[in-house]
């Protein structure tokens, strides 16, 4: 991807040049011109097409070097052999932004692909910004800039626009997600398909687009991981202009990823940096177009900060549905404060349901339909609730007009409606309600995830910062357990007295050194998982240890014949405590080095209760991270076992995740970590290091 | 609830008296009546009104006695107050069934819940079957039965019904499902609400409509957990008839189960046996009204076998997304024969995505959207594909059409579409898919959803079948571990030797006996969690047992001074293997006894991981409990761990299960039934049994 030069052209062109347009309906370059004119491009526009005088008003010319302005923007909707020779004469004319709508490129197969190939190359070469190819364009439509064929988006009535964008390779996804946003009321005021990308990412086009500060939600549509780089900087933009963003990704199963693959050719790496910094960064995830289009119609700028949600509902039986729905996401339903329950009181009937969830009674909407709007007023009035969900269960005719006239106006206000009711009975209320800046749900469970979602806090995660790489300490060359000690003994973790046996007479001698008990440990750079070869013995007495290391040599060089042995590790027992595992792990891709935390044995591999975050991590974060285990009661004391110094551990995977300073460390896997009894510390028992390009 | 008397006279009158009936548009009665006629009810009807003569063309008569015909049903439309006076009268005219309408009752407070217990007793004594109070009433637009007043069900248009009927207690829920159900040409044939179910509950009436046999889907919506035996026998009469069942239950959390109580006042025990019936019986468990719209519109009588799906798409991007949902729904998108591949290659243009999922592409639809059938036709074909995905972006105006048009008569074929587009440009197409029998969902998440949904086997799990409870051998009067062995001799269950040292004295001579180091456990009636009073030691030497039972005994009434101490237990130790747990907890409510097995330690209590059944099991049976559990690999060998005698184990648990024969016992907890290495048995090393009432 290049990021040599600025998408200012592309996306706030002065000058557009329109090749491959003829006036038929059924030509792109056509549909391009006329959607251009009735959008009211401010700019200059022409056509290149040296057949005709005109295409829908638009003066025709033969060749760039007769237009009579700059172009900033060539519009190419041409046959695909026809691409590269255009790219040249647009950039000739000063061009610096193309958008290639053609198909036949990688799309097609191996041919595609090496055209496509080309057309990067050339782009590059030219110093010209390509969107494309195989794209259905770009939408800005308060620029009046409709260059952009989906029939989808060129439907809408662009009169009220909501601050919402779209920007990912599909068209078709990206087309449906405009249709039905448009349907709910809530018209996208840009939209772009950056289809094969042999240039723009859809990454790069949103960082630009985020950059502006008048979109409320920048909605991506993403069929692979983007480069870290482009992506954080996308996140700080988005941060710094109160712009929210939401992913929906294709390929996250192995099914999806090998459909997604045969569809763009993408290259998918492992996701899980790109979900961290989602996470952190408070992206809004989604799985389904529909869950994108909810997100469009609930989002606001500003998201709220508590969790207490009052429900208002004409059934008690679908109050008891919502309040399920919301307690599943973590949500709260909380009590009502003595003060609204007296205005309910004073409202409502005499058997309406004054706790939260509030019932208000069909006889009450009946007869009083109007009055919903202070019911919602108390509520909102109570410091416990900071949103509310409406629930309309058969809300139509002359009660439905009661209600869309009686809440206008409240638009400002944090009320979500779940409206129940088919197209047919309610759509002229909902269309009021919408109109009045409301959003408007078909179902509860999509009013609750569209809540849930937008509660994800805007605020980022402190962004990981780390100084230049540092070279390990000269000498440094083992990664056997003894070879890497010097790493714990740098980043200053706890660790167990320790000596090397290089042959086995010499282990009784550094057990009596030790004193007590020790472990007797197989070195070895060939063998990783020790206990596999018989290489571990534990609870050794100092006068057995020469035997038992002769045994252990023995055996090892017996089933590994070929491992090359730096001998025998005599270490000290170590207390018993709970078993953590910490991995840290070397960024790619763009993205921070990982610190992964889990509790040892079964817990991490047969549940795979693991933690993970960017590191280095401080040792709060480390204790976040631990605490946040769902193995969390082993550590804080559960069944009344002691609890373990969790402070310790935290400090001692804070100190390890600062290990990612040295720029030649791949992975280091401590296995164990002991987090001792409370106040006692932590020990970190066994080590093991790779290095890049190990 | 009363089962006493027969449903008929309810679901199927040949006479009916509306009570509490005026010629005013906002009156129930009248409403009632209008209904009725305007559905051609079949029977005789009249009004009971002294003061009217006729109510919308149907005759009025001053009282019950007056009526020319023989009443079966009466319909009351009265305040509270007059209710008993009323049921008092119809039952005297003969009336053997009544729906009560009337609000008042155990809804509005402590008044009118004695009301309401008042009405139940009534209905008892007078032997008339009630529906209600404060219901909505019943429709069976069949029968041209319109006893109802919930205006989104009178709005319907019944003249294309689908097989699909909904009972639950809320008028208000159950109005939703049959307006957007309609909206989505499936308007449900037969309809009630039970309303406050003083008498005549959910259950019983789907059990009543389920023996029909003519319902492809019978939805039910739950505020409580039914009992067991009228659940059971609606399960049954299902499954007897082909209907199948879906469940949409409020209450499932503790803030949803408050809402509800408030709402109906209803008691609501623990979920897990229903929740395992369900699961047993492959009852369709929904979380939302749209979910169980969604399976008005997909499902059909005999759910597909295999789990292959194709998709097939206009978009790569949609394709992939669709791919990602069904992989996680635990669906497979399976590849394609050769044969499927030549028929596309065929069909499709030359950069058609030809995997599965197939994308036709675009351009294929905007040339041959009419030929669309015939690529269904040729994946339908393909031996590995069961069922399809058909999703559709941006098909609209007379593309649509086309298509609509070309799928007309293929509503026996296993094709569910996803129609992602706004209903002003997609309606009336998906109107004709509709029509002509076809799934048509407005989102691949819910598309998918339902696919898998109605996967869900019908084919119901074997029920248990046990015989009459049995006494307790003789003189079983202990629940200790010594005084409960006998249950595990009688069971089979193979246990480690053990003699009980009634003094700190016998103890070495009785490990001696034993041979070996022994376990010593304080055995007191009084004592569940030995090891937290110091009460169990292992490891101990036969010379060194009586000091140690000594210590035992001290610590123990030291810490527990009023426990009566039967003596100190020695036992055999045991070899290392897998802990497993097993608790047996009787039935309640009229649900069976269920056994569950759990992974000992952590994985029980922190993660959770335990698998449950009816009881008793048989060994099969056992043995896909414990592989199901999440920690199975452990049993298996994972990590080159030997694997565990899983054989062994599953013969123990389905023996323990076998304890539930024994009518006195309400709990046994074997903790832990160790798994020894493979074909070396399992050993039920510790027991805790509690007696009914204790």
């Amino acid at each position: 991807m290049s990021t040599a030069s600025s998408l200012l052209p592309l996306v706030s062109p002065r000058g557009i040049a329109v090749v491959g347009a003829s006036p038929r309906e059924s030509n792109v370059g056509g549909r391009l011109v006329a959607a251009l004119r009735e959008h009211d491009f401010p700019g200059d526009l022409a056509v290149v097409n040296p057949t005709v005088d005109e295409v829908f008003g638009v003066p025709s010319h033969a060749s760039f070097a007769d237009l009579p302005f700059a172009v900033d923007l060539v519009l190419v909707a041409l046959a695909a052999a026809r691409v590269e020779e255009t790219l040249r004469s647009a950039a000739d004319a000063g061009a610096r932004a193309a958008i290639v709508y053609s198909s036949g490129f990688a799309e097609t197969g191996a041919a595609g692909h090496e055209a496509q190939q080309r057309l990067g190359a050339l782009a590059r070469e030219l110093g010209i910004r390509v969107l494309g190819p195989n794209c259905q364009g770009l939408v800005d439509f308060g620029a009046g800039l409709a260059a952009c064929f989906a029939p989808a988006v060129l439907r809408a009535d662009p009169r009220h626009l909501a601050p919402v964008a779209y920007v990912g390779q599909s068209g078709a996804v990206g087309g449906t997600f405009f249709d039905l946003a448009r349907e709910r009321g809530r018209t996208p005021a840009v939209w772009a398909s950056t289809g094969n990308e042999v240039d723009v990412s859809v990454v790069e086009l949103a960082r630009e687009l985020a950059a502006r500060g008048d979109l409320d939600l920048l909605c991506l549509y993403l069929e692979n991981i983007p480069d870290g780089a482009t992506w954080f900087d996308l996140l700080d933009r988005a941060a710094g202009s109160g712009t929210r963003l939401a992913v929906l990704r294709s390929g996250e199963t192995e099914v999806g990823r090998r459909a997604a693959e045969s569809h763009t050719g993408a290259l998918l790496s492992d996701a899980t940096s790109f979900e961290i910094s989602c996470r952190d960064a408070g992206v809004l995830r989604v799985r389904d177009v529909s869950e994108l289009v909810d997100l469009a119609v609930s989002v606001r700028r500003r998201p709220p900060n508590r969790r207490g949600i009052a429900v208002v509902t004409t059934s008690g039986g679908a109050g008891g549905l919502a309040a399920d729905r919301l307690a599943e996401a973590g949500l709260e339903v909380p009590a009502l404060g003595e003060r609204t329950t007296e205005a309910l009181t004073a409202l409502l009937p005499s058997f309406a349901g004054l706790a939260n969830p509030v019932d208000v009674t069909a006889e009450f909407m009946v007869k009083q339909a109007a009055n919903l709007p202070r019911v919602t007023d108390a509520l909102l009035a109570d410091e416990a609730v900071d949103d509310l969900l409406v629930i309309l269960t058969n809300v139509v005719g002359t009660m439905a007009d009661d209600v869309a006239a009686a809440f206008a106006g409240s638009g400002e206000k944090s009320i979500t409606f779940a409206y129940l009711a088919a197209g047919d009975e309610s759509a002229a209320a909902s269309r009021v309600l919408r109109a009045h800046g409301l959003a408007v749900h078909g179902s509860i469970a999509s009013a609750v995830r569209a809540i849930a979602l937008c509660r994800v806090p805007q605020a980022p995660a402190p962004r990981v910062e780390r100084g230049p790489a540092v070279a390990l300490p000269a000498g440094f060359g083992s990664t056997t357990e003894w070879g890497a000690r010097e790493l714990l003994v740098r980043a200053q973790v706890p660790h167990p007295a320790a000596r090397l046996a290089r042959s086995a007479d010499e282990a009784s001698a550094h057990a009596r050194a030790i004193g007590g008990p020790v472990v007797l440990k197989i070195q070895s750079p060939d063998v990783l998982h020790k206990t596999d070869v018989g290489g571990v013995r534990v609870g050794v007495s100092a006068a057995e240890a020469d035997d038992v290391a002769a045994e252990i040599l023995d055996t090892v060089t017996r089933l590994r014949p070929d491992a090359a042995i730096e001998g025998v590790l005599v270490q000290e027992m170590a207390p018993r405590g709970v078993e953590l595992l910490v991995g840290l792990r070397a960024g790619v891709d763009g993205y921070p080095a990982t610190v992964t935390v889990g509790i040892g044995g079964t817990a991490v591999e047969v549940y795979g209760d693991v933690a993970t975050a960017f590191a280095p991590v401080t040792p709060e974060r480390a204790e976040q991270l631990l605490l946040s285990l769902e193995g969390a009661p082993l550590l804080t004391g559960a069944r009344g076992k002691a609890p373990a110094d969790v402070t310790a551990a935290a400090e001692a995977v804070s100190r390890l995740s600062g290990l990612v300073e040295y720029g030649a460390i791949a992975e280091v896997e401590v296995n164990p970590l002991v987090a001792l009894d409370d106040g006692k510390g932590a020990l970190a028992l066994d080590l093991l290091v790779r290095l890049t390009g190990a």
